[in-house]
């Protein structure tokens, strides 16, 4: 049986039953759900105000893009995660534009802004769920700024095959040199070269099909 | 006459009078006015559970810090501004480590943050105005970021330059090359070369007072 939109709202807010019945009435008439293809653009490219966005299935990647097309990936949101930023149009003080992809094909709610900013401000524990959340993201992205810009290199790429194989729950990690260095914000070629070395010192095996994690044991000691 | 607490607590906390007077009696028992002395560390360096502050007079500077001394800026705390980050313990999900240094001489208010998180929890407006605090630190420090990893060093310089000068209310900037080294996370000899070339092009002076910008519209062309 496909989830229904109550299905997701009820299991993944917390405040879900504290809410008025006329405010679940209200979040469920203004949001459905939808699917997006592996690759495709959920917010942030053309669509400037998406909404509430909770993961259904599947597994989005939130980054930064600059003007000449670099980028460097803040967070994952897999099933149950929230994405705020996607809402950020009506949450005030969030200006910065943060661009949502499809890594995988995705399902998600979606839930207008305005609505889900309206209901929030007459919930006390809405609003204590909805700062969490964003403290919580504040978090990972003061993560990432700390990893990017006091790591060395060696060190970052180490970290992201680990969690990449985490993520895949396998050895090999099914990414192009070029991707690998859009996740860093990082070039090709550093990429390349770091994981040549990383090669020839037996951690990994870099083959046409990814990069195969070898001794976890001694990558390790680059974290 | 100098400020009392009550003074700064009910001027800048636009929710100071939707509180109890219960709530607002236990927020100034357990609030205090303390100076800093220009250049002291005012949290993250021992103290890792300061409190909430509210800046009064002077100027608090709040940056990453690396193992290995490297630093950051993420953003300034002027007068009325909040530092929720320094009370970081008691609120959920905010994991990350923050160093806040007085860059003058400063006076703040200084509240316990159980006590703060504990009346905040039973104000929705007191909630949602957090909310909406951390959202903008947030959005100042995504800011920092894409800075950061996406903009030319002679951008970063000459935004940096613009920025102090407002801040400072004057043409010249009384920064070391080390200092704004650190305030930008890059080395002592990368500014110095950018200043050079800045001052070869006629736009900036350099002496041993400091960076004194002499074509402002020139200078805007880097931004």
């Amino acid at each position: 049986m496909p989830k229904t939109v109550l299905d997701v709202l009820s299991s993944v807010l917390p405040f879900w039953e504290k809410l008025s019945s006329e405010d679940r009435k209200t979040l469920l008439e203004h949001t459905r759900l939808q699917t997006y293809a592996k690759g495709s653009n959920v917010h942030g490219r053309q669509e400037k105000c998406t909404g509430f966005i909770i993961v259904v299935s599947g597994q989005l990647r939130a980054y930064l893009l600059s003007e000449e097309g670099k980028q460097i990936t803040i967070y994952r949101l897999l099933s149950n995660d929230l994405c705020l930023m996607s809402a950020s149009c009506v949450l005030k003080n969030i200006s910065f534009n943060i661009v949502v992809d499809a890594e995988t094909d995705t399902a998600i709610t979606l839930t207008n802004p305005d609505i889900f900013d309206a209901v929030s401000k007459r919930n006390p524990e809405m609003e204590v769920y909805l700062r969490e959340a964003i403290s919580a993201r504040f978090s990972e992205a003061m993560w990432v700024m700390e990893q990017t810009l006091f790591n060395k290199f060696d060190k970052r790429l180490a970290n992201f095959l680990f969690e990449e194989s985490a993520l895949e729950q396998s050895d090999t990690i099914v990414l192009t040199h070029e991707q690998i260095a859009a996740h860093l914000g990082s070039a090709r070629e550093v990429v390349s070269r770091m994981l040549k070395y990383f090669a020839s010192e037996g951690l990994v095996k870099v083959s046409r099909k990814g990069i195969t994690l070898l001794d976890r044991k001694r990558l390790k000691y680059y974290l």
